[in-house]
């Protein structure tokens, strides 16, 4: 990068936050899966007035800047590429909480505080907030908002756009727009944030945000369910649905396999019992306000009778459901593990969800025998972990394209979405494009073209490389 | 109108659905408040196909075109200018339900469909479909999406945008824009129906919807509850959340003099009992599926003790709820027959709303002396209908720059929003361009010249006009 350049950004943000040592600069440039790498110069702003200056600086001399937050994407969005004439502009020091208003049922935060920091804060308060996921201790809330995160509470308390009432944006050519107004609703012309939520750093940086906080549940109730077969996940379900309502707040299908990797892998997760008489399991969770609420297991009974779970362990306790969700979120890690690591993430109308997987899985096989499929997922959100790799992971990277088309190919021919929580980054531009209807894809160019018109933000993520 | 283009229209949709005689044309013409009158060629559509061929039509002619949809909007937002120059696109022909899904809870309509109808169509199949408000016996869902309607059950399943899970949208030049996927989760590049939910007809046509349905609620508990005062109303609020969650279905804020004025002049609706000992009142009404739920009286029981609800009529069964709802469902017909005409539709932040009533009236008082508030709201929302008319209106009318302009700076001041549920349309677009953030109205513009690059989408509405 330009010398004159790098100078500017240090009068932005002070020299100490402007790394160009490569060394120092590495941490923030490989991904956190370790398949993509870039360079770049790495700036580290303290406030949204130094991002505003650095965004103006960018802008001035057309520097693409890719903003990064806590860097757990899966599909290297926050990774440049290795020209290294990018700016990562790293959000991490702003992590201030700035005001948690119980009163209203918000809190408004900046951009690089940590999800799980931002849980313990508000639960200090007796509020709730209900986004959560595996790397919510790395994870940072701008990151979050730029993905549209997803994660085991959306059933009950939907994406991190349904928890967003106000953003802060720094829009590319440094300005900043402020509309954090904290209310429920408000329809004064077009929703701006919603543009910016999802957008995967591609038309601004989020800088700060105000988010919903809900009151803590009280009653807990969770099972971990063996279902006969795939057909019940979904009947059972239903049931569950029409008979808890809004309590239901979880809602994970999980192959038997998964369940058995991690007792092997982890010997610091336990089973509540053997889980070898099911191919299947569902961990369902009801939460309730009120002392009493529906009851999990007299639902469970029916569903028992009705021939659609054939065996049910029941927390006993909060430390009960801990360990059940213990085992849910350990998947990944015991993937890991084994060496499986190609990673997926569809979404189907739920009803499509069984004969999808059989369908799906048996096209797979019967091109790549030696697969070994890691299934899981948000059952209750239509949404599947459709990990097809290998162990190890190599054969299966080898033929990462084929896996992917064909695994692409039945969830389009169902209309269902190729990326339901991770997003496009990098990983699944090429698929994403391919796939996509050209008449959304031109819609998206319009307004990236309207909103960020010298094509600086996050280039090489998500849409097309601009042809000027 | 050109009668090349009305010959050209004619051929779009068949001449029996041109509509030039005045007279025929005149029920398009008036929007229900009466205030706003214009002039057009009204054309009604009768599937995707034909309203595409007459946004081709005008694209290419650079005809202005106005949707419709039920016409039930306050704030002239489906009403033409006075030139005659516009096409009137009324919606109302594709009113047809095409799959209710109860698998992935889910009803795909076109946008003609009446709100009401949708309730019944889905209640059939045992499924709620939450959003609901007083004029929904004429509302159609394409102008409930494109004004994000509110009404009583925002505070638990959110406003229309947070309903809707697809859209169909026939663009400016006519081309169809069909993400009609029903996903609950989908990564995948910007979420463009956000745009257009709530953007006013500005953007384009939205012609069919995938919306979420919702099991049937079951335990249902409503109280009618007299409150010593305005800031008990907040304190009431936060121990119902507090104690019933999810549960809280309805927390409605009504001035007393509101329910006396519908006693008297709605001889058919009847009060559970005297109301002159509080001078404001809530409807509370929480929801189950479970048989057994947090309980209100209980709740209300300890209100009462901590001097938050000085009284309190409990519905004793269905038709006592919906003899309190229909209290407050009466409200705006009562004023009507009074003659008091002045509709304001303003949200805060919760905790802000009781000090901004007693400033806000106050200030108005002591400059129009003769003025008659009509307060009432969904306080769980932050929203308030704050009306402040006059007996008979035409006092308040004369006066309304000078009401608004007091209003509208008490809410500005404490970054509400002067908009809430109805919008902007032509009634408040002064006073919008005036108050809003001057980047959020450039972003705005900016999408509107990338999306509608004619101008010919609801010229005269929400945004400046064009300065080409």
């Amino acid at each position: 990068m330009d010398s004159e350049i790098i100078s500017r950004l240090k009068e932005a943000v002070g020299s100490d936050y402007v790394i160009t040592d490569e060394e120092k600069a590495r941490p923030f440039l490989i991904d956190w899966t370790k398949r993509f790498r870039g360079r770049a110069v790495v700036v580290r702003p303290g406030s949204t007035e130094e991002v505003s200056r650095v965004m103006a600086v960018a802008y001035d001399t057309r520097t693409p800047v890719v903003p990064q937050s806590g860097g757990t994407t899966l599909v290297g969005g926050s990774i440049p590429d290795d020209s290294g004439r990018a700016i990562l502009l790293s959000l991490g020091r702003m992590n201030r909480i700035e005001e948690i208003d119980t009163g209203n049922d918000t809190v408004t935060v900046e951009a690089g505080l940590i999800l799980e920091q931002l849980h313990r804060a508000v639960e200090e308060k007796g509020r709730f907030f209900p986004l959560s996921f595996g790397t919510q201790g790395s994870a940072q809330i701008g990151g979050a908002l730029a993905t549209n995160a997803g994660g085991t509470a959306v059933l009950r308390y939907g994406n991190m756009r349904d928890l967003c009432l106000g953003l802060e944006v720094v829009l590319p050519d440094g300005r900043v727009m402020t509309a954090l107004r904290g209310l429920r609703k408000d329809n004064t012309g077009y929703d701006l944030k919603q543009l910016f939520i999802g957008s995967e750093g591609t038309l601004g940086v989020i800088t700060r945000a105000v988010l919903k906080l809900f009151p803590i549940p009280r009653g807990r109730q969770t099972a971990l369910v063996g279902i006969p077969d795939l057909e019940s996940s979904v009947k059972l379900l239903d049931r569950v649905k029409a008979a808890a309502g809004s309590e239901l707040t979880g809602f994970e299908l999980i192959q038997r396999k998964c369940i058995e990797r991690v007792a092997e892998q982890l010997p610091g997760v336990e089973l509540p019992g053997p889980v070898d008489d099911c191919p299947w399991w569902i961990l369902a969770e009801l939460s309730s306000q009120a002392q009493e609420g529906a009851s999990l297991e007299a639902i469970l009974a029916e569903a028992f009778e009705a021939g659609e779970v054939a065996n049910a362990y029941l927390a006993q306790s909060l430390s009960d459901s801990e360990a059940f969700w213990r085992i849910r979120e350990s998947i990944p890690e015991a993937d890991a593990i084994v060496g499986n690591n190609l990673h997926n993430d569809v979404s189907l109308k739920i009803s499509l969800i069984p004969e999808f997987l059989e369908v799906t899985v048996k096209r797979l096989y019967d091109a790549y025998p030696w697969l070994d499929p890691s299934l899981y997922g948000h059952l209750g959100d239509g949404n599947i972990h459709f990990n097809i790799g290998s162990i190890p992971s190599n054969l299966a990277f080898e033929n990462e394209e084929g896996i992917r088309r064909i695994t692409y190919e039945e969830v389009v021919k169902r209309n269902g979405s190729i990326s339901a929580e991770h997003g496009i980054g990098q990983l699944k531009r090429g698929h994403f494009l391919a796939l996509k209807d050209p008449l959304e894809l031109e819609i998206m160019e319009r307004i990236s073209q309207a909103i960020d018109p010298r094509g600086i933000m996050n280039p090489g993520k998500l849409l097309a490389d601009r042809k000027d």
